[in-house]
C-alpha cells in the first residue's frame, strides 16, 4: 500500500488498538463474520443486563412506550442485509492528517440485522403534530471535546419512518455481540455508521434539531474549522478490491505469479445503486469497466461484488485500482478532498503488487 | 494513559487496522466473547473448504494419518479455558519502539476453547524413537522479511504430549471463526500465542529442531540484533485493571467522582499460579495488595480475578497501577526491559484518573 500515513501519536493508537477494520481479504464472503465486521467504539463497551433493560419511547407521542427485549421479540420480525461504512473511513490518508481514530480502508463490514422496523414503534406510540425529529440515545457514555454525554443521535422524522430503519437485537442469526449494541441498537441502511445508534436505550420525538455533540459538533462535513458545516448522513460510493496474492507481514506489499489474475471487491453507495465499478491496473493511466453482479438476494442494501480478469505481465511492480460510481452521479475521487474531521475519504483504494514470473 | 509511543509509522497503522485488541473493559467477562479475543494475523486469513480440508499427522510416526474434520469431531473432546496473550503485547510502550505490530496492553483474551487432545494423535499415529519435536504448520501463507512461508512452529516433544494441548475446533461453543483459525488451530494452554498455530493443516514428528522461520528469527528474546536469543515459550505474569470511570473519547484518560471505587481486573502467568497482585494508586509509591479469586470452575489456564477497594480522594489526578507475581517467582517490572523483536514487555499498566467532586 501506498500513501501518507506517518508519525500515528499515542491517542490514534490507543484508538486503533480498541477499534478494528475488516482485513480486505474478508471482501471474500457476502456477509461479514462476526468479529470482522469494524467497529468503532466512543467511549466503553457498556455492560448491559438484558433482564433489566426497557426501551423507551417518548417525547412527543401519544402514549409512551417501555419495553423490554422480549417484548421487542414479540413483535413481527424484518431481517435486512446491510452495508455499514464509518464516516471516518480514509482518514489516515488525509494530509494533514485530522487527529482521531486513524481508519485507513477497513471500517466497513456487511451484516445481516434482525430485529422490529422502528416504523412500527412510531406508529404505535403516535407521533404527535409538530414533530421533527427522532433523538437515539445509547447507554455509552463518555467525555469528548469536554462535553460528558450518552452518545445519542437524530435522523429527521421522515428517515426514522423509512420501512427498513431496524431496531435489531440479531446480527448473522444470533443475539447482538456486546460490541455492536447488545441487547438493541439502531440499524439506518445507506447511512455511515454513526447513524446507528449502539446499546439503545430511549427514543424521543422532538419538535426541534437535535442539538446533541454528535449532531451540531461531531460528524459535520468542515472545509474549516469555522465552518458549521454540513451534517453527515448518507454513505458516499467506494469499490475495495480483495488484495491479489499474497502478503508481505509487514508492508502488506503483494506479490503474484505471471497469468491470468481474477482481481475481485465489492462496491457500495448509500446515496443510489452502484452504476459501474472501473479498474486500473496502471495506477490510474487507463481505466476498464469491471463486470458487477446483480443486487441479488443479499437485497439492496448490501454491496455488490465485482471482478475483472487480468493478465498480469511477466514481471514488474504495478499499482491496481478500482473505483465506484452510483446511479445519482456520484463517483470516486482520484485523490482525497480533505476536510477537517477527517470524514468521507472515498478516493481510491491503490493496491501495489509485484509480479513475479511464472514458477519464479 | 501515559507513556511515550509517538510516530506510528504506515506500516504499523497498517497492522493495527488488521489485527486487534481487546478493549480493557472486557476484563469484565470471565471468557471473552467473540469479537473481542485479540487477533494477530501474519499475513491473509484464509478461506477453507471445510469438506477438502485434511490434517495430516506425518514424519517420524508409525502410522500416516488424514484426518477430515468429522473424524476429529467424533472422537473423546476436551475443553480448555485458556489465557491467550500475544507474545509482543506492550511492544508499543518500548523506546526505542521495535517495528511491528504495535501493541499496547490489549492483546490478550480468554476463551473456551474444544477440541481433540493432540496427546491422543500422536499416541494413534505412533511416534518413533528419536523424535524429538512437532511441527505445525498452518495455512496461511505470505513473505517475512524476504522469506515466503506457510506459518509453522514446533513444540518440543514433551510438551506435545502435554494433557491440555488441543487441536481445538471450537471457540465458545461455536466453530472456530475463520480468523481465529477455521476450521482447526493448535491451542497451547500457558505459552504465547505464537505457539498455537491456526488454519491447521500438517502435524510432523521431527528428529532435529525445526528451523523455520517463526522458531529460529521470529518470537526469540534478543537483546542486541547479533545475539541469536532464547525462543519465547511461556507467558510472564501480568496483571491488567479494568480502567474504572469514564473515558475521554481521545485520550482514553478516565473521570470518576469521589468516594468508595472498586477496582479490579484479572491476572495470569503461564509459568505458574498467580501468587499475589498489588495495586498502587499514587503512582507506584506504596503498594497494597489486592484480593484475588480462586482459580475456580475456570480451571487453571485462565486468567483470575483480582480487586481492591479504593477511597478515591475527593479531588486531584492519580495514576493507578496494578502488578502480579507467580508461585514461580516471577513479577512484573516497573519499567520495560527492551529487546530487538520487542517481546514479553511485562511492565506494570499505569492508568490515569481525574477524581471529581462527588455530584461535580
Amino acid at each position: 500500500m501506498e500513501g501518507a500515513a506517518g508519525g500515528i501519536g499515542l491517542d490514534e493508537l490507543q484508538l486503533a488498538a480498541r477499534n478494528h477494520g475488516m482485513p480486505l481479504e474478508l471482501l471474500r464472503e457476502e456477509v461479514t463474520p462476526i468479529g470482522l465486521h469494524y467497529l468503532l467504539t466512543h467511549y466503553d463497551i457498556p455492560a448491559v443486563d438484558p433482564e433489566a433493560w426497557r426501551l423507551t419511547v417518548g417525547g412527543r407521542v401519544a402514549a409512551e412506550l417501555s419495553l423490554s427485549l422480549a417484548d421487542l421479540r414479540r413483535r413481527e420480525p424484518l431481517e435486512v442485509v446491510a452495508t455499514m461504512e464509518c464516516a471516518g473511513n480514509g482518514r489516515a490518508r488525509l494530509e494533514p492528517r485530522p487527529v482521531s481514530q486513524p481508519w485507513l480502508l477497513e471500517a466497513v463490514g456487511t451484516g445481516r440485522w434482525r430485529g422490529v422496523p422502528l416504523r412500527s414503534l412510531l406508529e404505535e406510540a403516535g407521533v404527535l403534530a409538530g414533530a421533527q425529529e427522532v433523538v437515539f440515545a445509547g447507554l455509552d457514555h463518555g467525555i469528548e471535546n469536554g462535553v460528558e454525554q450518552d452518545y445519542a443521535r437524530s435522523l429527521p422524522l421522515e428517515e426514522a419512518r423509512r420501512g427498513d430503519v431496524l431496531l435489531a437485537y440479531e446480527l448473522n442469526g444470533v443475539p447482538l455481540p456486546p460490541q455492536h449494541g447488545f441487547p438493541l441498537r439502531l440499524l439506518v441502511p445507506d447511512w455511515y455508521g454513526m447513524a446507528s445508534v449502539k446499546w439503545l436505550s430511549r427514543i424521543s420525538v422532538v419538535e426541534e434539531p437535535f442539538a446533541g455533540y454528535q449532531q451540531e459538533q461531531g460528524y459535520r462535513l468542515r472545509r474549516e474549522p469555522d465552518d458549521p458545516g454540513e451534517p453527515l448522513t448518507r454513505i458516499y460510493p467506494r469499490a475495495l478490491m480483495i488484495p491479489p496474492g499474497i502478503p508481505d507481514f509487514m508492508s502488506r506489499e503483494r506479490t503474484l505469479a505471471a497469468g491470468p489474475c481474477r482481481l475481485s471487491g465489492r462496491a457500495w453507495s448509500g446515496w443510489a445503486p452502484v452504476a459501474a465499478v472501473e479498474v486500473s491496473v496502471d495506477g490510474g493511466g487507463t481505466w476498464r469497466e469491471a463486470e458487477l453482479a446483480a443486487p441479488g438476494e443479499l437485497g439492496r442494501w448490501a454491496w455488490r461484488e465485482w471482478w475483472y480478469r487480468w493478465e498480469a505481465p511477466a514481471e514488474g511492480r504495478h499499482a491496481l485500482m478500482c473505483r465506484a460510481s452510483d446511479e445519482a452521479g456520484n463517483r470516486q475521487p482520484d485523490e482525497p478532498v480533505w476536510n477537517v474531521g477527517g470524514y468521507v475519504n472515498n478516493a481510491v483504494q491503490r493496491v501495489i503488487v509485484t509480479v513475479t514470473a511464472p514458477g519464479g
